[in-house]
């Protein structure tokens, strides 16, 4: 199977938190849709940041099976909250040139997401871009 | 895109919790990992009957995108659960016979999950069946 390389890039900056490097491949317009709640974060500079805290909340991050072509991916992946276990689903939209347009992120245990929203939540708050990028929540 | 007939069958099936139907493409010691907590189902008499629950508390059903080959799949769907909006990906794995043998199920949001906990409990609780199937979830 061939992978795109923008979905191999993914795989090597996303577990890290790398922002600036996940920056370099998502859309102007990017759409981030949470396992928190169901909202949208829209724009490369907020969904960034987004995945860069996200990043440093999960540990022992791996991705597993990846699927798809095209401008169609998802893909598995493992990763620790604190003591927790999840498992989750990275759904990716690619556009015309490549980049990352749509990234939705599905997951699982419950009580797992749960120790995300709180983690990110702390965090959120003492990054103060996000009184700017809180308009870009929609 | 070949899909295998397996998957083509749940895509009929599973919305809308035809228990019987779904118990035919499970394998015998078929495992469900269910978004609500972090434990494994196993058996494809308990995994039909929490299948088919599910089918009875998920509405507007529909699988979106396809993803996968041979013995591995990823399926996205999307459903509400009373008033609350729900986007998931079914990870199967099918064993040598083409039959389901490992079922996890990753979703969100967060909110959606916990409203399908409280009414699979509600359910489970008025399904004497279960009684026998707890020994199953480990």
């Amino acid at each position: 199977m061939t992978v795109y390389p923008t979905i191999e890039r993914l795989k090597e900056v996303v577990g890290d938190g790398e922002e600036r490097a996940i920056c370099e491949i998502l859309a102007e317009n990017v759409q981030f849709q949470p396992p928190t709640y169901y909202k949208t974060w829209t724009g490369r500079k907020p969904v960034a940041a987004i995945l860069g805290h996200v990043g440093h909340i999960f540990s022992n991050f791996k991705y597993r099976r990846v699927f798809g072509r095209d401008q169609d991916w998802a893909l598995e992946f493992h990763c620790n909250i604190g003591d927790l276990n999840a498992v989750g689903v990275d759904l990716i939209t690619l556009n015309e040139y490549g980049l990352i347009s749509r990234f939705e992120v599905v997951m699982r245990p419950h009580k797992t997401i749960g120790a995300l929203r709180e983690a990110m939540n702390a965090r959120i708050m003492n990054d103060v871009r996000f009184m700017r990028f809180k308009s870009s929540l929609t």
